[in-house]
């Protein structure tokens, strides 16, 4: 019998500050950085499980912590009894009464939950030897639905409607993971739209979008209506009007000025208009949907947990639900909030960027693809061209489309050169800087 | 000029869990801990401020970490203009974009910021030589509405609509404030009711709480059904008819269970059902209220923050809304909660018990009762007879009420022997046990 013997953190830190890289209405100067954890065992398969949680720069050392106040939860148990429950696994961490007081299931602790999961994930991909995508598209719907806590959930969606679906899907399995492997999943990228892009660099990455083969785009509003203005403008003008634009307020607005403002945009026919206001404001989501329709709207990278999913599904709060990898806790939640999605018939449209968001998500979307939503249509994985480089199983996007992973594991492993070059705050990337407090040379705060 | 020097965190936990002190369905074996803050300053009146965070054990030294994190957007500033405009200083912690990332104000980064936030208004309270309550109660309507931060809040309440209310109320404040000094506030007493007692001791308890002048008690469920009717039947034979007693479910029960459940024990007159779900699920609170009525639904201990708050009253999800001193941005977010109460008619009735909640939250409803709702009517705040010993003020329950405090500060301050012999894990307290591995000692899962 073999057992978990090593868990081991990292604070990661990246300066894309320096060239306004991830810029938004919100985050005008996000460090992208990973709360990065390794679990080994003492098999002699050697293998080892990498997750994260991606945060923006101060507080990531917060994360770390709160992934080590776990470790004991995992070292010295069973590898093959932790793998094989993942479904209780994942219970073990969220239900640790002393620790839920901290959330519950939100925010720091959560997200440390998250990254413990998908390590786990990455090893047990590891283990079967398949990319974490193709590992969940060949369970069986019971295996599938062991892997959810339906607390909370049962008023939208119990085990047995969930079985129901996914046996709904089981015989088009084949053909769509055909399908996925010739085509890819269409993906969409940000690379053009960051805030702190002059318009000449905007018009530019917005051609070069086209020409790879990108049928939609996103832009970054929220900080002045006429600069959003123009911007959608000359976006528009750039892609034509078959493209679609999405646009992207990053929570900066109260409800009714989401409304007002993104009517003003109409004109230049935005597709969506992301996290417009609190992503814990389920009402005001509905309220801001029912005020600018035919505009979508999307949210959900900032979605705590699939309580609040839940409810913005109930409430009719969004036309395109927007997971993220690394914030709720881990694939078994995504394992349920795709199921809620596919209840209520939304389309999931991941968030990724940051650090190595896409090399996760992407197996979530392909999984959906194959296992539960059965279909492409309307669906796109974001794509943002940064920091790829520094994985060792980086995502391939070309013609505008996610190809399948077919390493195994969660395509989670970041280089070790990288783990020690922009270690915080003792790697070469920030012993350069001159200072006796390195956090505060960052700081700026949001604009009022 | 007076700058902030000093920021000192310390990890203090009571080993609760060793007579099952605090019990419930969902925390079984909380060691009540507090992540604990002293600010200084170089000023030569010497004052300091202190706040904490609330947690129930393991998770407590991350909760220590969030705080730590905080220290370099305090130290060297300037004291005066800190606490002077104490709307700007809470937004320089909320609106920090990097650490935002970690909520976004929710969890374990926002009750550091609360902990942070709550030790500037001890501090302010004691320059001013004014238990808490009292300045708050002096300040006009527009120095409190300066406090609030209504970003995401104007669907439901303006700067303008909150200016109103204390308008309103102003007049009333000095006789309020006499007949709260006379009359204390009122109490309910949770004593009783833990699900570790055993019926004979739920018996003794409350016969003695209606001897101490108590006019509400409340009770744990949520674990057996059979056994919560058997104890609430007990409890309301041992108080009579007319003692209201409240009902706790700490969150354990989905929107289906929980309605069926509360009508099983609606024979025996339940005041209020508490936290019958998640604090995540508004929906699911307004569903449940629909179904229980006329038993009253009560939450908020665990809500994150106002946008959730918000939403509850605006979805009529409750009856009584109930404040937490220390899980929310400190006092700035909970005037704001009070407003938000106020404006939809909706009686604020805190949260308490854990380490120094008491101490906290009296001060908030006498701040309530003063200048903002005006009146006492169907308004209790919790009380539960527990470490009180160890505050250098702490708080006086006679005759089923809270008397107000008349110590200069937030009545947050521990006694420097306990903040040693209690510390974790090398306190005098926690020394002696034999361990390895202290935090597992006292491991035990939530019950299935």
């Amino acid at each position: 019998m073999s057992r978990f013997t090593g868990f081991t953190t990292h604070d990661v830190r990246f300066p894309t500050s320096r060239d306004l890289d991830g810029s938004d209405a919100m985050n005008p100067d996000p460090d992208y950085s990973a709360a990065y954890l390794v679990v080994g065992t003492d098999d002699p398969d050697g293998l080892e499980g990498h997750g994260f949680a991606f945060t923006i720069g101060r507080g990531n050392d917060v994360q770390v912590a709160a992934i080590d106040a776990l470790a004991g939860h995992l070292l010295g148990r069973d590898v093959e009894a932790v793998l094989a429950d993942m479904g209780a696994t994942s219970k073990s961490f969220v239900d640790d009464s002393q620790l839920r007081w901290l959330g519950p299931e939100k925010g720091v602790m959560h997200m440390a939950i998250s990254a413990v999961v998908n390590a786990l994930w990455d090893l047990k991909a590891k283990r079967a030897g398949l990319p974490l995508w193709d590992l969940l598209s060949r369970m069986t719907p019971e295996e599938l639905v062991d892997l959810v806590d339906f607390r909370y959930l049962t008023d939208a969606l119990t085990r047995e409607e969930a079985l129901e679906l996914l046996r709904r899907a089981e015989p088009g399995r084949a053909a769509r993971r055909a399908e996925l492997l010739e085509r890819g999943f269409p993906a969409y990228t940000t690379t053009p739209g960051w805030l702190g892009y002059s318009d000449e660099k905007l018009v530019r990455l917005a051609h070069e979008a086209v020409a790879e083969g990108f049928s939609q785009i996103k832009l970054k509003v929220g900080a002045d209506v006429e600069d959003d203005v123009r911007r959608l403008r000359l976006a528009r003008e750039a892609v034509g009007p078959e493209v679609r634009i999405a646009v992207d307020a990053n929570q900066r607005w109260d409800v009714g000025v989401a409304i007002d403002w993104v009517n003003r945009l109409a004109p230049y026919d935005p597709w969506w208009i992301e996290e417009p206001t609190s992503p814990d404001d389920v009402l005001g989501h509905a309220a801001i949907r029912r005020g600018v329709s035919p505009v979508k709207v999307a949210t959900g990278e900032h979605v705590q947990n699939r309580i609040v999913f839940k409810q913005l599904l109930q409430a009719g709060s969004l036309d395109v639900l927007q997971i993220d990898a690394a914030r709720v806790g881990g694939v078994n939640e995504n394992v349920a909030i795709l199921l809620l999605a596919a209840k209520f018939g939304v389309p999931v449209c991941p968030h990724a960027g940051g650090v190595g968001l896409c090399e996760l998500v992407q197996h979530l979307s392909m999984f959906d693809l194959v296992a539960v939503a059965g279909t492409t249509q309307d669906r796109v994985i974001e794509f943002v061209d940064h920091l790829h480089e520094h994985f060792t199983d980086p995502v391939v996007v070309t013609q505008g489309a996610y190809r399948a992973p077919t390493t195994p594991g969660f395509s989670a492993q970041v280089r070790p050169e990288t783990l020690a070059h922009y270690a915080f705050p003792d790697g070469a990337e920030w012993r350069p800087v001159p200072t006796e407090d390195p956090v505060h040379l960052h700081t700026r705060e949001v604009p009022a």
